[in-house]
């Protein structure tokens, strides 16, 4: 899947930093905004574009290691979440209907949990394989903007596994409070992660990482953000365990993340430091810790005010407004 | 205007906080937005609302001490964005049809600038009143929200020395580089708002320095400010000449601006202190430096979306979802 690297098209992008240049504000004055917008023009290959189809995906999928304990809900909240997605009744039904994206929600054998990784790796070779490609034939091929997300108790614990195999460092440096967890709890949590680290570090490169020590969910999101970029469809990044997805393609194909912008820091402790890992800054710091694109989501009227002002606004020529 | 301060209403405010404990997430997963959604609640007087009529209102004005070259624009310009404004052709043109709002743009006299305030005060007392009642005025009463920006060439000098007069330090703590001054712009700046606090400052409460250090429409923006206040619409404050105004009203009366919220930390230098001063964390923090209320109407799909997931989520009994 990551073989041909698409890259961004580099007439649009001097055509975007030509126009951004011309648009009636002083240099620089929009900040980010500008750097986003001309960001998206490249990679669609458009230096006028704007975001008429933004497209969220949930992936769920349920995980073995939960029943060592390292979360505050019983795995069974898995399921009860993906129909109260499907019933428009959770936060990320709102934020969608917020940010003017479709939804799709992806249960992924719900009935099946991964292996526990302390005692295997956490799918075959075919699990892994139809896990990916689940996330790939999950993206619209005429969306413009693609926000990734999850659902999956207990995986800021295999999440945390990756990015401490890919990143290095140690468990306790990538454990976290999740959803809640108490002190005993992050300590437990901490021990399962040195398990299967001390199982599965270094036995093979990003998408074998995946395999031993991810999840169906985390490998579908790994499978869609690949597919978008072959569809050179921009994609928003959500929170700690989205960006341990596309960790594993990261480190598998160098800029394999360049069509990627991080949406947010969320309150989960090591996302930061795995968004350093990435060289992703965010876009928004709102101490949210939901998953399921909920963060992702938010961006969306960031990234598309920013195209409606690059795209809408006059240039002082148009204008009659005089330069600095 | 400030003699009478509505306050937030506790009932609401209560039944937004108990709702909010219900609703099928872990405790405070939201962050930020759960806060923010139940201040707005509070201000609004129902547990349970929504955004649907945000009003955003632009003021301008032109000011006697851009005569001293404090500006890398010349004062034209203002008159020439507001031209801008009203054909749709500036950046809040986009960001109020991407926030769904209504734009409201008020010139003030732009053909008759202030007093230079290193002369005398910038604004008599007549003229002071009629640009508060202005913006008095401007506000929608059937608004949920609104938004306050400004445009006036040379005006991030007058709310350096309306910060500096209110808030403490010296002239240099709270200049900065505008649209774009250079180094010997700013050692001028500086100058020029050191002067100016050497004739006003001390001279009386926030009102009277608004007077002798402010502009038209920065005392439009405090009138604006003081009349949402009365209706109980929630404001969500712009960048550092916005910030300026408001903490005129602050200085006049204690908890003036708790229906307050800042939208963005902007690349303005001393935005940050200022902000620090008003007690008001920013929820964005994206580098804008352009005013025209750009900052704040980025801000309202981030409450919306807060209001969206407040109001619209399932609880968990509504849901079936295991509670932790």
């Amino acid at each position: 899947m990551l073989a041909e690297l698409p890259v961004a098209d580099e007439d649009a992008r001097v055509g975007a930093a030509e126009r951004n240049g011309q648009l009636t504000k002083p240099p620089a004055a929009l900040g980010r905004l500008e750097d986003i917008a001309q960001w998206y023009a490249s990679w669609r290959a458009d230096a006028r574009p704007r975001i008429t189809a933004p497209q969220i995906i949930v992936f769920a999928g349920n995980h073995g290691v939960a029943a060592q304990g390292v979360s505050a809900f019983p795995p069974e909240v898995t399921e009860q979440m993906v129909l109260n997605f499907q019933h428009g009744g959770a936060a990320i039904n709102q934020l969608a209907r917020n940010a003017g994206a479709d939804l799709d929600v992806h249960p992924l054998q719900l009935d099946s949990p991964t292996q526990d990784f302390t005692q295997a790796p956490a799918m075959s070779e075919a699990e892994v394989t139809a896990a990916l490609a689940a996330g790939w034939d999950a993206v619209r091929i005429d969306a413009d903007l693609l926000v990734v997300g999850e659902m999956g108790i207990g995986n800021t614990t295999p999440a945390a596994a990756l990015a401490a195999a890919l990143l290095g460092g140690e468990a306790g440096d990538w454990t976290g409070r999740g959803t809640g967890v108490d002190d005993a709890g992050l300590t437990n949590k901490t021990r399962v992660v040195a398990e299967g680290l001390a199982l599965h570090k270094g036995q093979g490169d990003g998408v074998e990482t995946l395999r031993r020590l991810g999840g169906r969910e985390i490998a579908a999101m790994a499978g869609a953000i690949a597919r978008t970029r072959s569809l050179r469809i921009p994609v928003i990044l959500d929170g700690f365990i989205c960006c341990a997805a596309a960790a594993c393609l990261a480190h598998t194909a160098e800029g394999a993340l360049d069509h990627c912008i991080a949406g947010h820091l969320s309150a989960e402790g090591a996302h930061g430091r795995l968004l350093e890992g990435l060289e992703k800054p965010p876009l928004l710091s709102l101490g949210l810790r939901l998953g399921e694109a909920s963060g992702g989501a938010l961006a969306i009227p960031i990234l598309r005010a920013a195209l409606e002002c690059h795209s809408g606004m006059a240039t002082f020529a148009e204008a009659g407004v005089t330069d600095a």
